[in-house]
């Protein structure tokens, strides 16, 4: 059985369709560390035409989706994979970051992915789900795409998908802040070398070096998450 | 000729094929509104085995990409599509917000959307962009999924992709908060009824009731977004 099951519920099952298939979740989807299904919202829509979304009450431009085949569709994948931690995708949730990356990772079995079209579902549809979630400030079509952002982001802190463990110690916002520049071969690149210190082989030194340059880079780039507080 | 290209570079063009089949992305392809074109990295990688990274100068854990199959990828896609404006997905790079959004779909005739490893691209990489982007501060394996936020997000606001261009007007973050509650049919779902003041009919009186509550929730659930200045 697999680690973490992630479900998600959704108009367009068909875009999941290649974006897990490589890399480093579809390696972990292949071993069966992990597992990934999809479930067709459309289904549970009303009438002849599987209605999913009305106009909204009070008025307005855009369609909103109706609660009745959302709650359809979460009763029927709840009722066949128990436990599942009930996630809906929308710009009004909880922002995204990495402590909230660390929390779904350990929902076990798993998480249920709820990816409304973006215009607006039914206030209603939220006293059905555990938490609501916003990957970030800016607006999408639907849920989709910030369901592959969770997926991908929890599925690599389930123990064996990731190669190599401790990379997930230094990572960036694993520690608060942006990461140190990062160097590689060749020494010199276009006319750009390498900086002295990273080929010096004084580890205490490149520490102290990388520390500075991650906490200068943190104060240029994003200084808000210096004064954020730790979690 | 589309108004608006979207070119990525990636590890993994095939991650790319389903996504945008569907929904409102796909129809505005089709409808050649805008285009999606993926340029497979690899092949620009060093030597006989493709390679695109190497262990990192200093020491640590993980692999970092290379600078020159970056350069080679970027100046064959920018000599075939010239005037594309370059952008480096990485979680070093600009909070994603909506403002950043508007101003990537006024970037003429597109975007260069460059996915490296999320381990790490050679900080001389850098100086190959034109802007380095994050949509949020949680780690992914790769650009590729923070590419289609990008592609998703700026295409809506491409002229003829939204069916209605009223709605952007509307949306979460348009106006700096969140959404107010959306309603639709049923007027009772599982015992929850819709407002009385939606079903009045007094437009005036639901204007002054959706802008309450969408103060109300942002001061809720985002009272970040109320002091944030505004752009």
């Amino acid at each position: 059985m697999a680690l973490m099951e992630f479900h998600v519920i959704t108009l367009f099952p068909e875009m999941f369709e290649s974006p897990f298939r490589v890399g480093m979740v579809g390696r972990a989807i292949e071993q069966g560390i992990i597992a990934l299904k999809t479930h067709a919202l459309r289904p549970y829509g009303l009438g002849a035409y599987k209605q999913v979304d009305d106009a909204p009450y009070g008025g307005g431009s855009g369609m909103v989706m109706r609660p009745e085949p959302l709650a359809a569709a979460i009763d029927a994948a709840m009722e066949a994979h128990p436990g599942l931690w009930r996630v809906l995708l929308t710009p009004q949730g909880e922002l995204l970051d990495q402590p909230k990356v660390r929390e779904l990772s350990e929902r076990k079995p798993g998480l249920l992915l709820i990816a409304g079209r973006y215009e607006g579902v039914d206030e209603r549809a939220r006293a059905m789900v555990d938490q609501e979630i916003s990957i970030g400030d800016y607006v999408l079509s639907g849920g989709e795409i910030a369901a592959m952002v969770i997926i991908e982001a929890v599925a690599r802190l389930v123990p064996g998908v990731l190669g190599n463990p401790e990379s997930l110690a230094e990572e960036s916002f694993s520690a608060g802040m942006l990461e140190y520049p990062q160097y590689t071969r060749p020494e010199v690149f276009r006319g750009m070398k390498v900086p002295d210190i990273l080929l010096s082989g004084d580890h205490q030194k490149i520490r102290a070096w990388r520390e500075a340059e991650a906490r200068k880079r943190t104060a240029e780039r994003r200084p808000d998450l210096l004064v954020r507080p730790k979690r």
